[in-house]
């Protein structure tokens, strides 16, 4: 298994809620004609917004009784004040901010916020981690 | 905000063995000094293994009991025969199969797995996501 990923897949409670938030931060599906999901193309991965009960049905796996993992998704930024820059566009978007930008320990400086259905995301400012062009990023060896 | 993510966050319960599970599927660490985290480049993003404690502790959100959804992650692969092969990879590398690879309605061949903290991947080929060579996928506008 070659050490790259695709796709994350959320499990949404309301489509069409989900999906308004992320275009209200100005992101544009792909398949725009594809129904029951929305697509986003995320650099060189897709993050895809899904009903919970349609990925239930795919996985065989309960997803609000069964344990699987918490996960967060991070968008680091090029500068620590686009750090609070991008909370306030994600807060007048409709997201939760679930704690102000804070200097990190490890030298940056990093707000996070929850979607609607409470997909946590990071947004830091990290300056090991240089971000290229294309928004991608490097981590040291 | 631009149409990007920088870092999946995986919370888990025992960090040595979720990292354990990963090389065992050939995965080798950026940052191999790092403590209390496992970082892995993945493409032009990065996968990170964070005890779910910590990750409570940065975001203030109780993992255990709050409503954040849930995720997959998607391996996709460029025939329909590797999909059986990185299946049984998985598997022989301490994953649980969800269910064995079948037919799509999309037109493709998939399967899922959990690792050992549940998280889920799937396993798919896709032949509407074309894979470039270093593994990014291209999704259709």
């Amino acid at each position: 298994m070659e050490q790259r990923l695709s796709l994350v897949t959320v499990g949404v409670r309301d489509l069409a809620r989900a999906t308004a938030f992320y275009e209200r931060l100005g992101w544009r599906r792909c398949l725009a004609g594809a129904e029951g999901v929305a697509f986003f193309q995320v650099g060189g991965i897709g993050l895809s917004l899904y009903p919970c009960a349609d990925l239930e049905g795919d996985t065989g796996v309960s997803l609000t009784t069964e344990g699987s993992p918490r996960v967060s998704l991070a968008y680091n930024v090029r500068t620590r004040e686009e750090v609070d820059s991008v909370m306030a566009e994600a807060e007048a978007a409709g997201a939760i901010v679930l704690h102000r930008p804070r200097q990190a320990e490890w030298g940056g400086y990093f707000g996070h916020f929850a979607d609607p259905d409470g997909l946590i995301w990071e947004v830091a400012w990290n300056p090991a981690f240089p971000i290229a062009a294309d928004g991608s990023i490097t981590m040291p060896a």
